[in-house]
C-alpha cells in the first residue's frame, strides 16, 4: 500500500472516468422491493448504453457508477441535441452530419457532455432516455445523482481567482464550460454588478465626505446608476446568450412529473393528444398568491413591528433596571422567531407553487423565485421602512402608546414611573443610519460567514456525530459491517472521496441570486441614508464571488450543468427595486434632507402634499430616464449581436443564391443598341399582343397597340411635348 | 360615336390593363432637358420589362401609362419577393420554386402586384429597379405615380359598406388585398376600436343615467376598458399580421434616397462598405426634439391660454355692449391663428426629422409621426386641462388679473366699470363639461364634414376656376390647344376619368390613424366629465368608416399598397394616453365630485396631498392592473399564433426528420433477452476495455473490469445490500 498522502492526491487527481454517481438508498425493511427496484435500475441505466459498477454507500445505500459504455454513442447524442437546437432557432446553422466533423468544429465541453448523459438518464422512456427521476415518483430510492468534481481544476480555478482582482470573459466561459450556462450567469451578474459597483462606490465616497448624507446630488446619481445597471445587464445577459450559443433555450423547457393534467385535448398545432390544465384554473390559483402576500406582510410585518416597538421602549422609553441586556430582547425574538416563521412560509410558497401545477420545470421555478422575493422584500426592507416612514415622522405621536410594550420588562421594573416616556423624549436621528449600516455592512458579513463556515461546522459535527455512533455500536456489540471492509484497496482512497461528496448538499443557485438582488436592493431604495454603502458591497462582493466558487467547490455535490438564457425573474425584481427606490429615494431626501429635519429645518414643517408632490416628480423623472437609457442600450451594437446578425447573414445569403440560381432576370436593355428597340423578347411579345389586337379588337389592346415600342412612346411624347411647349411660348409673344 | 352614358360607364369598367400612371410635368422654359428627361423616364420604365404609352396630361404634362410586358418577368419578380420574404423571416416556409404552383398555392392579390411593380420601377438600379423616385432628386419632374382606381369594385365596396352594421375579417382581407396591409391596418384598428366601444357607450349611458358626472366608478371601469382595448389591440395586430403573412416586414424596409451619409465603413456583419451616419451625432440632434416640444408647448399654449382668458373675461367679467358678439372673437383668434401656427411647427417637424437624417422610411415616419401627436396633444387636450386644472381650482385667484384683456373690448366698452367682475363671481361649472361635449360632439362632427366636404368642394372650384381660365384664355386670343383633341374617340372618356386622377389628392393613412388616436385621447382623458362621450364616437365612427372608405375611392388617387406590421408609433400613443388618463381621470374625480364642490362639498377644501394622494394610488392601481392584463392577453392564443406555430412545427418536423434520418439510434437492450448481458455492441466494448486493462493497468480501467456487464452490476449490488440488511436485522435482533 503507497503512503497516505500520495494515495489521497492520486485519488483527488482521477474521477475513474465516472460520468455520473447514483446513490442509491434500500429499505432494510422491505429487502426483496429493494433489490427488485435496484435490478430495475441498473437495467434501465444499462438500457441507454452506460457501463456500470456497483460500491458500498454511506447508511444502506449503494453507489452506482456510470460511464457512456461507447463513444459513437454519445456522439450520437451530441448530434441529436445540436440538431434539435438547432430547430428551435438556438443555433443558427445546421450542424454538420459527420459526427467528428461537427465535434471539431464546436468541441464537446463538459458541461455539454454531463447535460446530454444527465438528460439520457432522466428523460422519459418514449423521447429515448432511461426515465429515471431522482427523489421523485417510483424513483424515491435514488436519493441523489451527481458528477464527480473535478479537484485539480477545482484547485486550480480558487488559486486563480483568489489572486485575480478582475474575472474576465474568459473565466466565466470556463465556468460554462464546466458547470453550465445557469450557474455561469449568476457569476457574471455578480461580476457585471462588482464592477458597477467601483463607480458609485467612488462617488458614494466623496459624497458622504462633501455632501453628507440625504444628499439630493447623491440621490440623482445613484437612481441613475441603477437604471444604467440594469438596463445594460439586460443588453449583457442577451450577448451573453449568443456568446454561450443559448438564446431561446428557455423555450425548449423540460416537463416536471409532478404535473397533473385535467383533459386531453388535441393539440392545435402539432395534432397530437396532449394532457392539458385549464389556464383559467391556473389563473384561479394563482390569484391566491394575493391573500399569500397579504398574510406574510401580515405575520412578518407584525412580527417586525413588535420586535421593533419593544425595542424602541425599551431604549427610548424604559429606564429601569437591566436595560443594558433587555435591549437585545426584541433582536433576540427576531432572530430566532423570523427564520422559523420564514422556513413556514417558504414551505407554503413552495406548495403554493405546486399547486398552481406548472408544466414545465422553468415556468414552477420562475413562480417560486416571485414568491420567495416578495418574502425576502418583506424580510429586508420592512425594517428600514419602519423606522424611516413610521418611526421618524410619526414618532412622538406613537411612542406614548408603545406601554403596552411594557409587558416585556415587567418583571424587572422597579415601579411604573420607568415605563413613562420622558417629557423631553425626542427622534433619535442616527437610528436610521444606524440600522442601515446593520443592514449593510454587518448583515453581508454575518451572512459570508454563514455560508461557508456554517456548512463547514455542520459537516464535521455530522462527521463527529456519525463517528460516535459508530463506535458506542460497536461497544453495544452491534456487528454493522465496515463499509469501506471490502474496497478494493487501490479504489479506496476514491471511494471514500465519493461517499463524502454523496452526503454534500445540492446546490441551488437561486440562493446566491436572491443574496446579490437583495443587496442591490438595499442600494438603490436606501443608500442615500448612507452613501458608504456601495463602498461596503464592492468589498463584500470581492469575496462573495470567490466564497460562492470555494462553496461550489467544497461544500456541495457538484452540480448538474443546466442551460440557461437570462437569470430568469430575478430581472424583474431588479427593474423592480429600481422603480421602487426611485419612491423611497425621493421622500428619504425630502424629509431627511438638512440632517433628518426637513427642508425647513423642523421636522414639523414636513408637508404632505410637498412630499406626495417630490415623489410624483421624482418616479415620472425616473420613468421617462429609464425609458431614454432603454433606448439608448437597445440600439449599441456588441460583439454578441454582430456575431449573431452574421451567423443569419451567411444562413440567408446562402439560402437566397440557393433559391435564386435557377432564376435568372430578363435581360437589361443594351445601353448602346440605340437602333433596336428594347429588347427581343419584349418585342415579340408586342408583336404578338398586337396581332391579337388585330383579332381580337380589344379596346385595351387597342389601346397598348398604338405605340410600338419605348422609342416610339418617346418619340410620341417629343410631339406632345413641343406642340404645348410651342403654343405657351405663342401665347407668351 | 356611342352615347355618352355608355361611353363613361365603360371608361369605368375598364383601366386599359394599365399597372401605373406616371405623371411628367415638363418645364416650358427648358424643352430640351425636359425632353431628354423624358426619353430617359421612358427608356428606365422600359428596361425593367414595363410596356408604356404616352397620352397628353393637364397643364404641361404628359402621362406614361405603364404595364408590365411580360408575365413570366412578372411572376420572376414575385418569387423573388417572396424568397426574400422568407429569407427575413416573413414567411415560415419556402416558396415552390416552380412559378405556377407556388401563383396555385398562394394567389397573387392586387396589392402584392401593385406593390412589387411600384419597387420595379422604383427600386435603385442595383437592386434591379428602374430608380426612379417620384419627387425626389434627380426625378423631381415625375410628379405623381399611381395606379388607376378599380371603379366597380369600389361602387360595390361603397355600397356593401354602407348596408352592413359591422366589418367582419373578410372585410378587412378585402382591403387587405386591394389597398395593402398599411391601409388595411387603419381599417382593422378603427373596425376594433368601434366594436369595443359598444361596452362603454352603454355603460356611460347608464353612469350618466345613473350616477351623474365624475363617478369613481364610471372612471375604473372606463379606465379598465382603455387598458383592455390597448393590450388586446397589440394581441390582434400581432395576429393580423400572421393572417396577412406580414409578421416582420418592417425589418425589410427601404432606404431613404435623401439619407445623408456622413462616413463609410464596412459593415461588420456582411463584409460590404456601407454608407453611415453616426448614431452619438443622430442622438443629439434628436435631442433638439425636447426644446421643440417646449417651444411648441409655449407657442401654442400660450395661443391657447390667451384666447382662454379672453373668453373667460368677455363672457364672465366683461358686461358691456356687443358681448354677445365679442364673446366669439377668442374663438375667431383660435380657428385662424391655431391652424397657421400648426402648419408652421409641423413644417418644421418634418424639417427636424429630415435633420435628423434616419436611413429608412420607417425610421423616419415614426420619428416623424411622434412629433406630431405631440402637437395635436397640446391642441387637443390643453384648453379642456386648462379649464379642469387651473380655471376652477384657481378661478377665483386669476379672474381679477383678467383686466389684461380689457384691451380687446376697450373699444366697445361704454365705461370702465364693465371690466370689473362682479364681486359675486363664481366658477361656472357647466363649463368643463360643455368643453368636452364641445371636443367630442361638434369637432367630430365638424371634422368628419371637413375630410368629405371640403375637399369635394375643393375640386369643384378647381375645376371651376379652369374652366374660367381656359374661357378666359380663349377670349385673349390665347391659343392654348385643347389637350383632349388628340385623343382616339374611344379613349377619351377613360383618359379624361385619368387625368382627374391625376389631379387628385395623395391619400396618408397616418392623418386618419391621428384622427382616431386623438379621440381616444378624449375618452380616456375626460369622459368622466360626460360619460356619453363614448355614445357619440360610436356613432361618429360608423360613419368615419364608411366616409374614409368613400375619401379614399373619391378624393384621392389610388395609393400605392405598403406593407406594415402595426399600426406603428400610434401604438405608443395609446398606451401613453391610457396612462396619462389615469392621471388626469383620478384629479377630475377628486376634484369634481359631488357636483364640482371637492369630496366635502366646498371647493375650498380640496387638499393638494389628498389630489396628490388619489392620483398616485390611482396611477400605481392602473400600473398593476395593466401589468395584470397584459399577462393574461399575452397568455390567451389565437387563430393566427395557433397558425404560425403550426407552420413552424411542420417546418422544424420536416428538417428534423430529415436531419437524423442517416442517424440511427443504437439498438435498445432487448427486455426479454435476459440471457444475454446487454446489445452485442457494448458487450464488445467492454471485451475490448478489459483487453486493454491487462495491457495497460490503469487505474481506472481496473476499476470498470471488476464488474462484467449489467447482470454482474446487480449481482454484486444484491450481495451489497443483503450483506447489510442482514446486519441490521441482526443487530435489531
Amino acid at each position: 500500500m503507497a503512503a497516505p498522502g500520495s494515495e489521497s492526491s492520486q485519488a483527488l487527481e482521477t474521477n475513474m472516468d465516472v460520468d455520473y454517481v447514483v446513490s442509491y438508498r434500500f429499505d432494510d425493511k422491505d429487502k426483496d422491493a429493494s433489490l427488485a427496484k435496484f435490478e430495475e435500475l441498473v437495467r434501465a441505466l444499462s438500457s441507454v448504453g452506460l457501463a456500470t459498477e456497483v460500491r458500498n454507500g454511506e447508511d444502506n445505500s449503494v453507489l452506482v457508477f456510470c460511464r457512456v459504455a461507447s463513444k459513437d454513442h454519445l456522439f450520437g447524442e451530441v448530434y441529436r441535441s445540436r440538431v434539435k437546437d438547432w430547430i428551435h432557432g438556438i443555433r443558427a446553422s445546421e450542424p454538420p452530419r459527420e459526427t467528428r466533423q461537427a465535434l471539431e468544429a464546436d468541441p464537446l465541453s463538459e458541461s455539454e457532455r454531463l447535460r446530454i448523459i444527465y438528460q439520457l438518464i432522466t428523460n422519459p422512456e418514449d423521447e429515448g432516455g432511461a426515465g429515471i427521476t431522482p427523489k421523485e415518483g417510483d424513483w424515491k430510492n435514488v436519493e441523489a445523482m451527481f458528477p464527480l468534481h473535478d479537484h485539480k481544476y477545482n484547485h486550480e480555478w480558487i488559486k486563480k481567482w483568489s489572486t485575480q482582482y478582475l474575472l474576465k470573459a474568459e473565466d466565466l466561459d470556463e465556468i460554462r464550460n464546466r458547470f453550465g450556462e445557469k450557474i455561469a450567469y449568476y457569476f457574471a451578474f455578480t461580476q457585471s454588478y462588482f464592477a458597477f459597483l467601483v463607480f458609485p462606490a467612488a462617488f458614494g465616497a466623496s459624497c458622504w465626505l462633501l455632501l453628507g448624507h440625504f444628499s439630493p446630488i447623491y440621490a440623482v446619481v445613484n437612481a441613475l446608476w441603477c437604471i444604467i445597471f440594469t438596463e445594460w445587464w439586460k443588453h449583457q445577459e442577451y450577448d451573453l446568450s449568443i456568446r454561450w450559443g443559448v438564446r431561446g433555450v428557455s423555450a425548449i423547457d423540460s416537463h416536471r412529473k409532478d404535473f397533473r393534467a385535467e383533459k386531453e385535448m388535441q393539440d392545435p398545432v402539432t395534432g397530437e393528444t396532449i394532457k392539458v390544465f385549464p389556464m383559467k384554473k391556473r389563473f384561479l390559483r394563482q390569484l391566491l398568491q394575493i391573500p399569500f402576500a397579504m398574510l406574510a406582510i401580515l405575520i412578518l410585518g407584525s412580527l417586525i413591528v413588535t420586535c421593533f416597538g419593544i425595542e424602541i421602549f425599551i431604549s427610548e422609553v424604559y429606564n429601569g433596571p437591566l436595560k443594558q441586556i433587555l435591549v437585545f430582547l426584541p433582536t433576540l425574538i427576531l432572530s430566532t422567531g423570523q427564520p422559523v416563521i420564514l422556513g413556514i412560509l417558504n414551505h407554503f410558497a413552495e406548495r403554493l407553487t405546486n399547486y398552481e401545477n406548472y408544466e414545465t420545470h422553468g415556468s414552477h421555478e420562475s413562480a417560486l423565485v416571485q414568491k420567495i422575493f416578495v418574502l425576502n422584500f418583506i424580510v429586508s426592507y420592512l425594517p428600514i421602512m419602519l423606522t424611516a416612514f413610521v418611526y421618524v415622522p410619526f414618532g412622538s405621536v406613537i411612542v406614548p402608546y408603545l406601554d403596552v410594550f411594557s409587558l416585556t420588562v415587567k418583571p424587572f421594573a422597579e415601579h411604573d414611573k420607568q415605563f413613562e416616556a420622558p417629557s423631553s423624549w425626542t427622534i433619535n436621528p442616527s437610528r436610521l443610519r444606524n440600522q442601515v449600516i446593520y443592514f449593510t455592512v454587518t448583515a453581508q458579513v454575518v451572512n459570508l460567514g454563514m455560508e461557508v463556515v456554517v456548512p463547514y461546522l455542520k459537516r464535521r459535527g455530522l462527521a463527529k456525530f456519525k463517528e460516535i455512533q459508530t463506535e458506542r455500536k460497536a461497544k453495544n456489540g452491534g456487528t454493522k459491517p465496515n463499509i469501506a471492509a471490502n474496497d478494493p484497496p487501490e479504489e479506496a482512497a476514491f471511494l471514500e472521496r465519493v461517499r463524502k461528496e454523496a452526503e454534500l448538499d445540492h446546490y441551488d443557485v437561486q440562493n446566491d441570486l436572491r443574496e446579490m438582488v437583495v443587496q442591490f436592493g438595499y442600494l438603490s431604495l436606501f443608500s442615500v441614508v448612507w452613501p458608504l454603502t456601495a463602498v461596503s458591497f464592492l468589498c463584500n462582493n470581492w469575496v462573495e464571488l470567490r466564497a460562492d466558487a470555494l462553496k461550489i467547490c467544497i461544500e456541495m455535490q457538484r452540480p448538474t450543468p443546466w442551460r440557461a438564457d437570462t437569470i430568469g425573474p430575478w430581472l424583474d425584481s431588479l427593474s423592480f427595486l429600481t422603480w421602487f427606490g426611485s419612491i423611497t429615494t425621493s421622500a428619504l431626501v425630502y424629509l431627511f434632507w438638512n440632517d433628518g429635519l426637513g427642508p425647513d429645518g423642523t421636522p414639523a414643517d414636513i408637508k404632505g402634499w410637498a412630499l406626495l408632490l417630490s415623489i410624483f416628480f421624482s418616479e415620472h423623472l425616473f420613468l421617462a430616464v429609464r425609458w431614454a437609457v432603454q433606448t439608448v442600450i437597445k440600439k449599441t451594437d456588441s460583439p454578441g449581436r454582430q456575431k449573431e446578425r452574421k451567423q443569419r447573414y451567411i444562413v440567408r445569403s446562402r439560402y437566397f443564391q440557393e433559391s435564386l440560381k435557377q432564376m435568372e432576370r430578363l435581360p437589361k436593355m443594351s445601353e448602346d443598341d440605340n437602333t433596336t428597340i428594347g429588347y427581343l423578347s419584349r418585342e415579340n411579345l408586342e408583336e404578338a399582343a398586337r396581332q391579337a389586337t388585330l383579332r381580337a379588337n380589344r379596346m385595351e389592346d387597342k389601346f397598348w397597340a398604338r405605340q410600338k415600342g419605348w422609342k416610339e412612346t418617346v418619340a410620341v411624347g417629343r410631339t406632345l411635348i413641343e406642340q404645348a411647349v410651342s403654343a405657351e411660348s405663342k401665347k407668351d409673344q
